[in-house]
């Protein structure tokens, strides 16, 4: 009764399942049972990225998966077309920056997302492009990218397709075999709803091709000395793992398998879906375009003449749901409603209460309850 | 019962009281609850490193840290020398050389420690040295280097005085001030018997000062992004960082600062001379000189005519006992006994007895008890 309900674009609500795994006494990370759990989180890994290469779990957030996925793949002073749509499409930037990168940007209004006819006419326009990467689902504005789509004009050209599905894997539709995708990262506590700590790394043919020619420039990220690793009998991390983060993981893992993959990614349209129309009902503005609103996170356009703290504070300190703001420029401009993980009418509920109750309360609505009711609606 | 008791260098048994403070809810990283978490685990960090600047945590393993402290205060081109006497001096060196660093090495026996008067000289032939990295517990070798004598000699260098703690904070005498030492860097895994996936930094104000001066070459490991996110309100991490970790850690430190460092590090002292004095007992050779012997981890030969497997394999599979092996060109010449974290005369107990039964049915010795009878004669 006492916890507060995480309404976030991550972490997400952690499932008693995961939390009771992660607790398990730690073992030996050089040993065969580690080796057993640590091949079998791999697999289910690559499972859900839905592909038949390796995946890789790494100690470290979804930056350390982004950089390791950039650094090892693009060398310094090659050319990478970077999608900047929102904070962590920057992110790739500067991360392309710190490496030498000669890192393009192809900007995009925030709350919009990119058409693949844009990438084709900038791959068409420089021929030098050796990679380009996508964030598949913004956190930072709630918009999805049209990555199938993008992945039909990247097979047309020989740059790598770098894809960050950090807060889109496991519930929006990622197949990264069928998509082309070459470098595909994931985080632990998004949509897999494990905690935060780990993230996830596949890479194709192709870019395993183009990280055997470079050295890698990090040591702790180097995809080479975790591939050797990971073939050693029996199989290892070249450093220290997060023994109990892997717990987590194949535990979160092995629910999303027991979900199944397509009932998950519905899942989340679904609730997508109903806090769009709750949003609607209770006569708010999204800030996304519909069209593009992601399947994970809802960014709306805070109502005028009420305050950050005064919105967020109320639905986290007085109602126990705690929401996103917005990020850098959009800070107190939106904010932004987290249904990722393990999300049903419940918790949407809770949070649409809390908005109305809020809003009301702020003087901002007459009718707190249009947003609860419209979810219930929704899941009728 | 079932469970095999770990005597490695890391990771360590996890205390009950540890994996319950883990499993713990896992809240919002940018909010009040978790800033506060956050800053009182980093201000426990400080304290076990007896420094009165900042420490911080990172999402990674020790090899993480090592990397960002020499990577965030080292440039590309400047002159290091590290310090090699094992597998961890080894990887200072590599990091080094990632990064581009002119790393020069002064290799001192495997099995011995480096003295003072060598790095002195070292340092006298050659004033472009910026910076010296010591690994304090070289947990491949079971050997201490002389950290406190080696800092009063740095005192008298411009060069930046590098640390690995690692294996060696919170179980042998570590005074990060008293010693002047610059960057000291440390693991969640060791003597602090937390889980793995963290580490820790502490940098000195010349050590900031130097770091002021790089862009760092790494995005994920940046000293100043810490920094930055470290001084907002509420104190945060620059990416997303290992919630239920900062927990374990938080608990761990706790436990580490309720037994007083004083008596923890005397309790591993203690366990390091009753181990050697049981290996003598048992007619086995240490592999570490013993006057350089450490606190926290027992080199060992392995006697002729058994093999890693043989021995190992039956303390693990009979015995429930796991012992760590030799690394790179030790493998199968050495074992090591590690005695960190909540180790008593009974974890001891328990690895004399599986050692000193497994070596007799092995036929190498012929009193299984001599070893474990040591045991209770140091501890009587």
């Amino acid at each position: 009764m006492n916890e507060t309900l995480l309404m976030l674009p991550g972490p997400t609500t952690v499932h008693p399942r995961v939390l009771a795994a992660m607790s398990r006494a730690v073992v030996n990370h050089r040993g065969a049972k580690y080796g057993e759990i640590l091949s079998e989180t791999n697999k289910l890994m690559a499972d859900v990225f839905q592909t038949s290469n390796d995946a890789y779990l790494l100690t470290g957030s979804g930056t350390a998966a982004m950089e390791a996925g950039i650094s090892n793949t693009v060398a310094s002073g090659e050319k990478m077309l970077n999608i900047v749509g929102g904070k962590f499409g920057e992110r790739f930037m500067k991360i392309a920056q710190t490496h030498g990168i000669d890192a393009q940007e192809l900007a995009v209004e925030w709350g919009t997302a990119v058409t693949p006819e844009a990438i084709k006419e900038a791959l068409d326009a420089d021929e030098d492009i050796k990679a380009v990467s996508v964030i598949h689902n913004e956190t930072s504005t709630g918009v999805a990218a049209p990555i199938e789509e993008i992945g039909k004009v990247m097979k047309n050209y020989d740059a790598l397709y770098i894809v960050d599905t950090v807060s889109s894997l496991g519930g929006d539709y990622v197949d990264v075999d069928k998509f082309g995708i070459d470098v595909c990262v994931t985080g632990s506590q998004k949509c897999i709803a494990a905690p935060p700590g780990m993230a996830a790394i596949t890479l194709s043919d192709d870019a395993w091709a183009a990280a055997d020619k470079i050295d890698s420039p990090t040591f702790y990220l180097d995809m080479k000395a975790a591939r050797k690793s990971g073939n050693k009998v029996p199989p290892q991390t070249p450093y220290t793992p997060a023994v109990s983060l892997t717990y987590a993981m194949n535990e979160a893992l092995n629910m999303v398998m027991e979900e199944g993959l397509e009932a998950r990614v519905a899942r989340h349209h679904k609730a997508a879906e109903a806090s769009v129309a709750a949003v609607k009902a209770l006569g708010l503005e999204l800030f996304a375009d519909e069209a593009v609103s992601s399947a994970t996170v809802t960014a709306v356009k805070m109502p005028e003449g009420i305050s950050d703290d005064q919105f967020r504070g109320t639905t986290r300190d007085k109602y126990g749901v705690e929401l996103a703001g917005g990020q850098d420029h959009l800070k107190g401009n939106i904010f932004r409603i987290g249904h990722m993980g393990n999300i049903s009418y419940k918790e949407l509920t809770q949070a649409f209460a809390a908005i109305g109750m809020t809003l009301k309360g702020l003087g901002v609505i007459e009718d707190a309850g249009a947003g609860v009711a419209s979810i219930a609606e929704s899941y009728l």
